[in-house]
């Protein structure tokens, strides 16, 4: 085996902000793989991408670039509505695929895609759901593995940002910010969402137009558990992601704070994460190296096609709950057995 | 003014526990007051108490005590069943009474005592709520009443004991536990509870026959403050009563742990506080002090009978609550005018 | 026995800061006492301080106070070098005495307080070393007896003051400040310090004139634990008195900062504790209480006369090293026996 | 430019721990790399090696490596004492070099290796001081820069490590563990180190026989900054590098622990890191990258040649101060213009 041969070679369909930043990671930040094609439909952004990554084209669509045969591997990092063709489009050269979150914007579409890889018979897509591949997460899981303080029997999350754009609305909430949550929970768990309740309470001023900020998402999990997420997206004060976990013999934290340890002008403490970039950019490295590894013999390496449907129905029942001010149901198809 | 005036003469009536350490505070660590009689219907219990604090007498009812005529105040510390017939008992010679939470079991007969008092025209009676004299809850509040950090939003509260007795009940869990959670969320916003839903999950094995353990009780606040309350009173792991206050512009936990902190086998960290004892030991002195204070000069120092009476409100929309899984109004008659 | 007989009827010497807060505590934070005299030579003090303390009367020097005959104890709150004849004075009528730290200035002179204490054959002066008091000095001190942990084998100690009148010399930084962390060394430890060495280093430009700080305060203790301790008195960013011990199996750090815990405008925190007021009040009552306690029954609640002349060598030492910047042997004369 | 001419062909010189955990990160955690030959005496550790990283090469020694001519770095991860040899081999044939520290056993052959340096012209050989890469220690160094706390006064630092191999003599205690101290604190200062003293008190007895452990290390920064050094060895309870900087208006501590928060059996806290590979592995990995990005281009990305002499220098002092008990100067020869 020739050491060029072993580099991934990827195309990087979308070169915004998160494209470009994927960019600038399998160049300069993990092994083993190496950008080949940047796709944008704004040609000038794909071209300012390739600037950072020498042999790397940049073309405006993907067939142009599955044409040029020396991809090996796709990496999605368009905005959600664009995701359902081109998973389709790619799926058919049977290529393996990270795809930002959400898979698609929608439950049925979703299912769409995942009755695409089965008509192919194995899993080739891998959603972006970055916080898995957090050392806390990862922690986290292990202890309500173990059975080390008994069962799990409720989870406290919050989630909160200190900003949005103008025109972030309220099924944003749910369908960009909660559903990472949602994710969440169901990896610590290891069980479906049944269901979900949204208590709106008082709103912050800072809450835009069409926003009501913050939110208090009610969940039950099939074994039982009862979930609980603040979804707060407009806090000013800084970002934080956190989650309690209450067992019959005891709790754990994940997402405090840390770093330097500062005491002056009459006050403890520190600097709180500005953004998910400073709390979550390892666990995009470790997921983005754990894609390569697995890709290159053929494997997924993180979350499936199905974990991206079944939050899909989540959002839906979310959003359906946020204006109801009722339960509302998780409604998902059987899972198919490739995703066991 | 010579000093034996000085001090208060206090009826202690209930030698039990919590009576025995009122009477050792009384005597050994606030100023201002002594014990004189010791009441308890066990006169074998009421004797062993006065041995600690000399001139005190043993009586085994309360009118024994009144008829003595040297007590000028008096401290309620028998179960909550018993507190209706003493307090309008103890009302009709108007001493200033502490009556441990509850008032009373019910809100139909705190209104009683109420009514008893706006007959008197003035506030005697304090009600045991010992958080309001907690440095951290003090400390939340004026947050909160300042505006630095914006309005308040939304209060997450736990409250974890280490174990109960085997005849806990579920309807103990809110009126002997949640119940100071009630009081403290009125304290904290200066409002009332408008309503109550309590939702029931998986139940840790370490629920005692006829409990369902933990629970998430669920509270909307008159001004649309959300607030929520993890109650767990099979911990194991031991004692811990925290809030976390989130405003517009930043959050606050009060409740975290503290004392030595040790670095040793692996771990780091410190030991929890295992009972309320330790927890708020000295919110208890600072209470009674306060009382034994206002109680000179014919005044309340604490939360008064309406607190009592709104509390046992919510109590009752939240054994309800229970038992519905809905969500339950509570209902509150005018507040009479002495109580503002 | 009759209640007004229980109280102990302390005269108060000294109604600046420090006998203004023991005045208070005594009438109105602990159980037990009253004050029965205020002297001090500025006789508008003493008349302003007693306002507060009904019964008890002004007087301008202690004989005055000492000839009343209403007298039971005698708590010494004026500046040092005033100690050493009052407590000879006071020694005499074999009253119990709570002298505020320093015992009297220098080595020498606290010689003669033993000395007079030992012709009386027994202990009546307890010195205001309150820190013994704090609850997690205590629990340091247990943790080192419990041996839990293994041997103790360093000390690191940090003393830091937000700042000093300007008239603060480089000596007052030792007899003042670091005289306390003599004391709870020796506490903590159970054994004498054998020297004494100061490093200089670079000095803080809000240091006064004449004073060089911080400093860096090495110590012996005489079971070969090394201790060191930074001294800093112009901090700027607040109060902090913390010890970290380290033992052949573990790491035990007091004095970590607590409180309502904080996160806005991009940092997690909390408040400083301003002053020692705030750090040690509660350790101040504790140590007057327990001072009550004790001479009510002819006995000493803390540290005695012994510590006083031991730290006063330190004192000695400590000034002597660092105006020479060499090791200096603390010199000891034999413990007498009365202090076993 | 094609894409497998972008990775640097490393050799990496030794297969042992060191050396298999840097082969495992240029393969499979970093960009731009590969491993192209190891070197190793013991040729079967070599070739065990190579195993993982498919196209290198396993050699007995450095000539056949550069011989190959397909190498274009060097990574030295043998033991200290073979150093000097090495790098002046690799010298020769101007070679980007990472040597894993000790630059040399001592400050006269380090020195040698600076000549060899000079006479070149440039810096080539990089010095394996990772802390330097470490987010905390970088930050920390920015508040220092910065001056937003006034002047740095003092740096309390304790390096704690849970045991050692019985043959570790008490010079490695500062040769092995304490050098990373000294170059921390030149790094952090930016300035060189005046004097070492040390102090030994009593010793733990998991201390091994010829080691006396604890020992507190004295430094002098030339700017006047006083730092000390607790050096631990044998803590048993786990690892621990921490860092306390005085400011003339604050402190800032690094190396605090963090990691879930887990309250149970009576206890709060988390896990002590075990070991320096979890405390440090993230920077050894950036430490890499830079190494790699930097040598591609011709330059050096961290510490240099000057960095290991000096640290050497502080070396020689610190053992000579072990013995002597005294305060012993540091020797430096005038810095080369190269380094500045």
């Amino acid at each position: 085996m020739k050491s060029e041969s072993t580099n991934l070679r990827v195309c990087v369909v979308g070169a915004g902000k998160m494209g470009a930043d994927h960019i600038e990671r399998l160049t300069r930040r993990i092994a083993g793989a190496e950008v080949s094609v940047v796709v944008d439909a704004d040609i000038s952004r794909a071209k300012k991408a390739v600037e950072a990554t020498p042999p790397a084209v940049a073309v405006s669509n993907i067939g142009q670039a599955l044409d040029r045969g020396d991809v090996n591997a796709v990496l999605i990092a368009t905005p959600g509505f664009l995701h359902r063709d081109m998973l389709l489009q790619v799926r058919e050269q049977d290529l393996p695929i990270l795809c930002e979150k959400p898979l698609t914007p929608d439950a049925p579409s979703s299912w769409e895609i995942l009755e695409a890889e089965q008509r192919l018979g194995k899993k080739r897509i891998q959603v972006g759901f970055m916080r898995r591949f957090d050392a806390e997460y990862q922690r986290l899981r292990a202890i309500i593995t173990s059975g080390d303080l008994g069962e799990l029997l409720m989870l406290h999350c919050s989630h909160r940002v200190p900003e949005t754009p103008h025109d972030f609305t309220n099924e944003m909430l749910i369908n960009d910010a909660v559903v990472h949550e949602f994710d969440v929970i169901r990896y610590l768990t290891g069980e479906e969402i049944k269901n979900v309740q949204v208590r709106l309470g008082r709103a912050s001023r800072h809450s835009h137009s069409g926003q009501h900020d913050p939110q208090h998402v009610l969940l039950e999990i099939q074994n039982g558990v009862l979930a609980d997420v603040e979804i707060f997206v407009n806090t000013k004060f800084g970002y934080q992601v956190a989650t309690q976990a209450v067992f019959e013999e005891g709790i754990v934290n994940i997402g405090e704070d840390g770093g330097p340890y500062v005491r002056s002008a009459g006050r403890w403490g520190g600097e709180i994460t500005p953004t998910f970039v400073e709390r979550f950019g390892r666990a995009f490295d470790t997921e983005v190296q754990r894609w390569v590894n697995a890709a290159k013999i053929g494997e997924v390496g993180g979350p499936t096609a199905w974990d991206g449907y079944a939050t899909a129905a989540c959002c839906e029942a979310g959003v359906a709950a946020q204006k109801s001010g009722e339960k509302v149901d998780v409604s998902l198809k059987t899972k198919p057995s490739i995703y066991n």
